[in-house]
């Protein structure tokens, strides 16, 4: 693991030498996970442009007494500082060592107001830069190890979900409480932590919101019934939605899931390297608008998934940037029908050059249970 | 429901007139769900000190398109706009209504560097004034509804743990791991939405660490096994932790356990209303100290707990303030010997004028399994 961890701090290195910054103070947990592996909940990170260690010059590493074995464990290839305040406990140093360190960047878009008054008093001499989502922008294009990791998350939900049904878990007469329940506990024995966000089951009119919480709703015969759900397996999150009918479909059923699974397909094939994140969006939503039911799908069409379940990039209106090779996405396209139902499909793909690699593998056919 | 929120919220308008503020942006979630019960995970609030329903100094909440219908549910009683981002709608809002934000209240220990540039572009014309804490500070005294809310989420865990013991899922021969998964799906059996935070299981040697978290580590006869887990109700988080020795206890065990036993039994003795918090702290840790084991107790007595896991106020050393009736707190002292395994002792209890209520009834006398 260390090795990965080197490589990513190296590639920072090479962006903080093209901002001629000396050095980046990182503040935010899941940027020091990515950067070092450590997982613990107080930590701060100062990497050096240079990089040379045991001189001014050095990557420093600081947490607080509760996590002394554990960083020695996580980040045995840093120097390390425990002490409590953490960040603050680096800007002192950087101001201690301020020739080492006169332009430091720091994490703008994560550093409160208030805690950037804290850090410019300690860091006395420094100009502190902003340097907003330096370390997202790495976090963008996935390495092996993070793909290995998305992977195991969205083999474990696959599989919860192929448990649920094989064991009839998903009939009328259940609550929605229940399947989520069940789901998340069958993603446990397959490996997860824990659920990567709190799962959606909805059935009826309720698979109409797009972000239903579980209730006591019973499923019942004729119901849509929808589940997104993920699983988290070494800090990284994948991210599914399956819609199920229970009994015959009705004809609007078969309709709406044929649209929404056309335009998941659209979407799928739009995700090349160098495309558009909106286009991407585009290419799923003209689906959907050319069948009229374009003000039913309110949400974007996905979001990066990693460290975090929404991260950079957005497929939507409102994202930026292309598509590279060894992005994670979600693609998931809805129609929501208000009081009579809605279906949603998603996956979590990996963007590559000869086309998406899915992760998600659990058919997309419609089942009826 | 609405009730309660509305009384907090106009106890945040009364800070407000203290401070001569016209409104307050309130942008942290948890702020938000304190004070209008909305759950969702993108809303902004606007709370005038006014409060004048259908002018221009009303209180507004915003939040975006998939939660519409959740947030009609959730906030009735408030003026609703949808739009996303939502707090830069809102600061766009005060801008166009200037006169009557001419200072306009936001949270500084919470709003990111970056996106104060992002509001202060946003609302032309307004004094945008640091208010940082200000709901934390009356999130510090638990309401009737908060104090219900943590007691059953203590209650979920008690029995969580009771249902353990009971089925022998403490013994020799399993892992950290099947006993914290065990107790996870034991407090979903008793209500809980999910753990509070990531359960500790910690056998042998590795009860020395802390903050351990559960691996495959086999639990052995001798071990001293270290729990350390909460269920999570409405939002509410309870902590507790024990330590068991499975099997007879060695001498160094039960001295240390007894020892353990009595420092937080004085630190619960010291909670007293009006009694500084480094004072509470103090008198358990005297009671490590006097033994000579200071050395190995490495962290604050406890910490605040509610809508998060860790709030104010610090029992600790690096703590400030004195404790008022309606504070609830963790009272968690820790002998920890490396190499040879430690003890954590942890109740959650409800500061009162009377002494403290105990909100987690699990024995604390050393039960031997």
């Amino acid at each position: 693991m260390p090795e990965s961890h080197a490589q990513r701090r190296a590639a920072l290195r090479a962006q903080l030498r093209d901002r001629d910054l000396d050095a980046m103070l990182v503040t935010d947990l899941l940027n020091i996970r990515y950067l070092t592996g450590f997982t613990g909940s107080n930590a701060a990170l100062l990497v050096h442009a240079a990089d040379e260690p045991n001189t001014e010059q050095q990557t420093v590493f600081c947490t607080d007494g509760r996590y002394l074995t554990q960083s020695e464990q996580q980040v045995p290839d840093l120097e390390r500082i425990i002490e409590r305040p953490s960040a603050l406990a680096l800007a002192a140093r950087i101001g201690r060592k301020a020739a080492a360190h006169a332009r430091t960047g720091f994490e703008s878009h994560k550093v409160t107001v208030d805690g950037l008054t804290g850090l410019a008093a300690a860091a006395t001499g420094v100009e502190l830069v902003r340097a907003p989502a330096l370390v997202e922008q790495l976090r963008l294009v996935k390495d092996d190890e993070e793909v290995e990791a998305l992977r195991m998350a969205c083999a474990a939900a696959d599989r919860a979900l192929a448990d649920l049904l094989e064991h009839g878990g998903l009939r009328p007469g259940r609550t929605e409480l229940e399947v989520a329940r069940e789901l998340e506990t069958r993603m446990l024995d397959h490996g997860a932590a824990g659920p990567s966000f709190e799962t959606i089951v909805a059935t009826g009119a309720n698979s109409a919101v797009p972000h239903h919480r579980p209730t006591d709703a019973v499923l019942r015969a004729g119901d849509f019934v929808k589940l997104d759900f993920g699983a988290l397996v070494d800090g990284y999150h994948s991210d599914m939605t399956r819609t199920f009918v229970l009994g015959e479909p009705a004809d609007w059923q078969r309709e709406t899931y044929e649209l929404v699974a056309a335009a998941q397909a659209a979407g799928r094939s739009a995700l090349r390297v160098g495309a558009d994140v909106r286009k991407v969006d585009a290419a799923a939503r003209e689906v959907i608008d050319r069948a009229g039911h374009g003000d039913n799908f309110l949400h974007g069409l996905g979001h990066g998934v990693g460290l975090e379940i929404h991260e950079a990039p957005t497929l939507g209106k409102s994202g930026e940037g292309t598509l590279s090779a060894g992005m994670a996405v979600t693609v998931e396209p809805g129609v929501y029908l208000a009081g009579r139902g809605g279906v949603r499909i998603e996956d979590t793909l990996v963007v590559r050059a000869g086309g998406p690699e899915l992760l998600t593998l659990t058919t997309k056919d419609l089942v009826v249970v």
